[in-house]
């Protein structure tokens, strides 16, 4: 198969990969990503890799390209589902995904999308209350 | 990869279909799903096929096994984002899908799984709607 799905959900897209990443999958995953996000003005991409079970520096170099591309287009990237062996190989890689926001699972990722909104849509709310804390 | 990622969406089940279903995968899908309709006690399940271009008999066996299955565990089956393609192949195959209500994307389908909720939740209500355009 020569393309990822990706799935609008709101005003979020959601892609599943379950399949390895050889380079034109993944140069197609991020152009289709990227023209999504342009077509249906999403504020956030979740990528889920629950099904990931080996991750190598060329995944995650691609996780980092589309975190930076989305964030060009004004939208945020959550890299959910990450199993414990790939958090651990991908540190002893040297890899720390920069750049990539991740959550436990879809539900907690979107929760993270939603509270990046609220803060980005209303900025000085935040700054009252952080200045209401420190008269306290 | 031996087993195709389910994904929690507030009440539903979200599955996206990206490779061909073979025997073992199969079967192993459905009890996945089940089990996880059983453990989260999901009112709905979504299963995407958007990157499904060739569909069978057995395919189609397996989308009914698994609306039957969570039908008896109170849990609604949507089937969203079917290539124009694939539905005509279903319809010359004789396949009509009983029992599996489809919608065209992922949002339209749990459109339809939050209204079939709530009629099962107020069924009073509807009733009560229907009295009074009879009245009219």
């Amino acid at each position: 198969m020569e393309r990822i799905p990706i799935l609008k959900m709101g005003p979020f897209l959601l892609v599943t990969i379950q399949v390895d990443l050889y380079d034109r999958l993944a140069l197609n995953l991020e152009s289709d990503l990227i023209n999504m996000v342009s077509k249906t003005g999403a504020r956030g991409v979740l990528i889920d890799i629950s099904a990931v079970s080996i991750v190598d520096s060329f995944m995650g170099r691609i996780l980092g390209n589309i975190a930076s591309m989305s964030r060009i287009m004004d939208a945020e990237t959550v890299v959910v589902g990450m199993q414990p062996a790939v958090a651990i190989t991908l540190v002893e890689l040297g890899l720390t995904l920069q750049g990539v926001h991740t959550a436990l699972d879809v539900e907690k990722g979107m929760g993270l999308l939603y509270e990046k909104m609220d803060i980005a849509e209303h900025p000085e709310q935040d700054e009252e209350e952080d200045q209401d804390d420190s008269n306290d």
